[in-house]
């Protein structure tokens, strides 16, 4: 059963304060060695219900992975994930992306994954979308220098958007595919809306967007 | 019936020297006003037989299209099609796209159009792709400050590099669309390879790709 509303949420996220960092302020900048000595620190924005970054954890033990999630609602299904896998390695923050600066030193964060996020396919939403200039610059900040952004999604004008967001904001465009289940890509870890979406037929894209060193 | 081998085409093409440039270097820094007074030059690089060049030249009188196309049997058809329309804003080049900074002066195209290029998918064939770098900064260097390359190709590959090669070069990419004949896109002029591709449901890949100013 499907429960869509669960008021419950939010104290039995707090009783998971292993998983569910509660706050991550604290840990900004100390993220590598606090839960252990991790080479990585990747960053999810948007985790949805964990399903990619529990896969992920389970494939890369030495990368710590942090998921952050507006929604309690669907950071709880996360939440319940990470801990029938009992990972160590995954951590999520029950958070809004615009925040990110608050939880991270700049340079500390070694690749962001933006998967199957909001399209807001009206322009004057465009600001909201996780790869509009200003996300892209907050991204920017935290990550180590030329670091990536790996991005997938089945909505083909929110992929096209981002094409030119990327390529606007100055960063190269790497491993494009446009039709990623096609494609000779490995390695792939699905995501709830990925399986969702490549069972009813449909294309999925996906690319890498690098920052160019600065000079 | 097809002619697959013209061995007279080359005699035919120099009968027709209104419309089959013979001596492209002479109108070098000239073409805007050569040939009558035209606001803009744009270029097609690998025109084959002019489907796309003759739909243009008859849609935008003030604009002069020059074709360039190595292959003589198929510049025959493009001369042809050109004669048919009556169209003296069309002119083509029986040349190589390597050698195009013979033909004009720098700054002197406003626009280039790549359509339905030659996908050479072997990485060791990479620098014969006509979005390659080297003709990336060929291409620059004889348009107008911030010109655009206007591109076009049925062929996932050879989309999926050139958006790399495009933003690997620091060019900014506009209005992309991932199937063409189901977007919004206005004023499509059709080439014979569209053509006969969109015919099989195959989708079209398009984009415009534009130059930085220079600091
Ligand atoms: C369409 S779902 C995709 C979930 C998951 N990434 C997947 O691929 O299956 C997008 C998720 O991003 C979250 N999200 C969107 N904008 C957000 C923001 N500004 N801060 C945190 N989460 C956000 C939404 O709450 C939602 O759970
Ligand atoms: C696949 S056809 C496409 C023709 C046409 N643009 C269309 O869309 O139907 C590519 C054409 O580009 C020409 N071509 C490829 N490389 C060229 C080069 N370096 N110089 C001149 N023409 C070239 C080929 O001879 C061929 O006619």
């Amino acid at each position: 059963m499907r429960l869509r509303h669960k008021p419950w949420a939010s104290d039995e996220l707090k009783k998971r304060d292993h998983i569910v960092i509660q706050d991550p302020k604290d840990i900004a900048g100390k993220w590598k060695n606090y839960f252990g000595n991790y080479k990585k620190i990747h960053v999810e924005v948007g985790t949805g219900k964990g399903q990619f970054l529990t896969g992920m954890g389970l494939q890369h033990p030495d990368v710590l992975y942090i998921g952050v999630e507006k929604y309690q609602s669907v950071l709880y299904t996360a939440m319940e994930r990470v801990e029938e896998a009992g990972l160590t390695n995954v951590k999520l923050l029950s958070e809004d992306v615009a925040d990110i600066a608050d939880f991270f030193e700049p340079g500390e964060v070694d690749q962001f994954f933006i998967n199957f996020t909001d399209p807001w396919p009206k322009s004057r939403h465009e600001k909201r979308r996780l790869t509009y200039k200003s996300f892209l610059s907050l991204y920017e900040r935290l990550l180590v220098p030329e670091g990536e952004i790996h991005f997938k999604t089945d909505n083909q004008g929110l992929f096209e958007y981002s094409l030119h967001s990327f390529s606007l904001y100055g960063m190269v465009i790497n491993n494009v595919s446009l039709n990623l289940h096609e494609s000779e890509f490995e390695g792939n870890v699905m995501t709830e809306y990925e399986e969702k979406f490549s069972k009813k037929q449909m294309r999925i894209y996906r690319c890498e967007a690098k920052y160019r060193a600065k000079n």
